[in-house]
């Protein structure tokens, strides 16, 4: 009999607690799981959130793995009482969810929708939009969820360059990478999607240069990190008219305050960190395959390499 | 040499003088092609978009083909004085731009994107929205526009029933035909589609019985034909709450007047008739392509079935 310790804020718990035993019942593990512990040297494996509170990893002596419900693992691969493997979540819920909302708001954009949603004004002023196929779409980050979404622009024809920081090839995606390939895909993009990990290469990516090697007009999508953006550096692009618009779901301070200049931008939207979410269901099918992993002695999935930071 | 005439409104002349020219001449065709003639008795082909003035086709007596330039024929198949085979424009452009339209507001009622693009107020308020797996999404019409549309909506992984007069299959999607197959298919639509031609049977299909068919907060989106709907009835069932939103790219008059009262209707977004149009360069090939048939004697592409109106 396993203990699993599930570290996450307490209103995960209820939306986990049924998926994550049937997983792990299906999976063929016998574990109990807790919600806290007195005795963390009995902790087999931690499913862990990092808004959850559990910031010491020393006592948990003999955990064998640390499962990450979230994809994004950049608070985690910092903390040096974690000295357990880390896997991320990748999770086909989360995918999915997050191919609809960058497939939906790059459409969005390249319609030309606002206009329409915004301006209900009584005035027929038909522009019809070009073809996707005439439209050049970049989505810097290639993992699961930059792969995802490339994909699924491709498929509606969009004309679509894919960035990375190491070389990968994609199906109907032009591939890039190095400084060289950002500059490339940059220069066309008329719409940016950014889906990279945020790392110490990647913070502040869209600064004031990178952004100016785009097309006037760009429009510039972040359902990634916040900090992947200088703010700064885009409400001047914004401010200026050089770039068109921005979407933008995640912020270095969530909730966005009230007070933030993105809020009233006319050239900004902000959701509120919706773009997707680990689902309860598939994630925890998720955690138990790597629980029964680590029992057979398999490799995990979606280990986290802590040098490259994801 | 063949006299092909080009009747249409005079705006179109200079879009497709130049790609009409270069397919008839890809497809191994001499022609020259006019836009008016004194000669009716000498026009070999009739290039025709139905608001370009041209009614009687009596003179036109030795006219092997009047060739539309518009996908939706009902104007003309009532046409006495036209006794020629007609052709149905079916235009790649066409029906790329109808899958970017159709997928692009399906994703934005499916997201609730309105509510970030109208409510930019500094309020954090995160709703995530269920999956495309869980949203159950109808396309009644299951034509070329039709069939690519569902099929694009069943790749985003959607939900998507179709709904035709006689009975289809298409991979991925719940094909249901006839009265009792509307029923059920209206019965669960959360998003509904209309993609038919209008016919005698299809005028006013959405009556406020078919209406009211609809579970509670359903959206409409109507890229077909305006009359495919009764106005008042549809402003019934958006003003008592039933039905959540209606998205109208077709009116039965258009320009849209500006006091009718979709325009300042909160649950509905007006377009002004762009979710797609002919794109000359690949219609003008279909056009040359059917002319090339007629005088070889092959079998015309998209004949219209007089009878059945489409």
């Amino acid at each position: 009999m396993r203990t699993v310790l599930f570290s996450a804020p307490p209103a995960r718990w209820p939306q986990y607690r049924a998926p994550l035993a049937r997983a792990l019942d299906e999976a063929g593990v016998a574990a109990r799981i807790v919600t806290r512990t007195d005795a963390p040297g009995e902790v087999d494996y931690i499913v862990y959130a990092p808004n959850g509170g559990l910031r010491d990893f020393t006592p948990f002596s003999h955990a064998r793995a640390v499962l990450s419900l979230w994809a994004g693992v950049e608070t985690i691969v910092t903390n040096t009482t974690l000295t357990q493997p880390l896997c991320r979540m990748v999770d086909a819920g989360l995918e999915e969810g997050m191919v609809e909302w960058v497939t939906g708001h790059v459409l969005r954009h390249h319609l030309g929708m606002d206009r329409q949603i915004l301006g209900q004004n009584g005035v027929w002023d038909p522009v019809v939009p070009p073809l996707a196929r005439d439209r050049r779409v970049a989505v810097l980050g290639l993992g699961a969820l930059g792969r995802a979404c490339a994909q699924a622009l491709a498929a509606l024809r969009f004309d679509v360059a894919g960035w990375s920081r190491t070389a990968r090839a994609l199906d109907g995606v032009d591939c890039q990478h190095g400084a060289e390939g950002l500059r490339r895909v940059l220069g066309r993009a008329e719409i940016v999607v950014l889906l990279l990990p945020l790392t110490a290469e990647t913070e502040n990516l869209m600064d004031a240069e990178r952004l100016g090697w785009l097309p006037e007009g760009a429009v510039l999508i972040n359902p990634g990190r916040g900090a992947l953006i200088d703010d700064a550096a885009l409400l001047a692009a914004l401010d200026s008219g050089r770039l068109g618009h921005a979407t933008l779901d995640v912020f270095r301070t969530e909730p966005l305050p009230p007070a933030h200049p993105f809020w009233p931008h006319p050239r900004v939207t902000v959701t509120p960190h919706i773009a997707s979410e680990t689902r309860p269901d598939t994630a925890a099918r998720v955690i138990a395959e790597n629980i029964r992993r680590a029992e057979a002695g398999e490799p995990l999935l979606f280990l986290v390499d802590r040098a490259r930071g994801y």
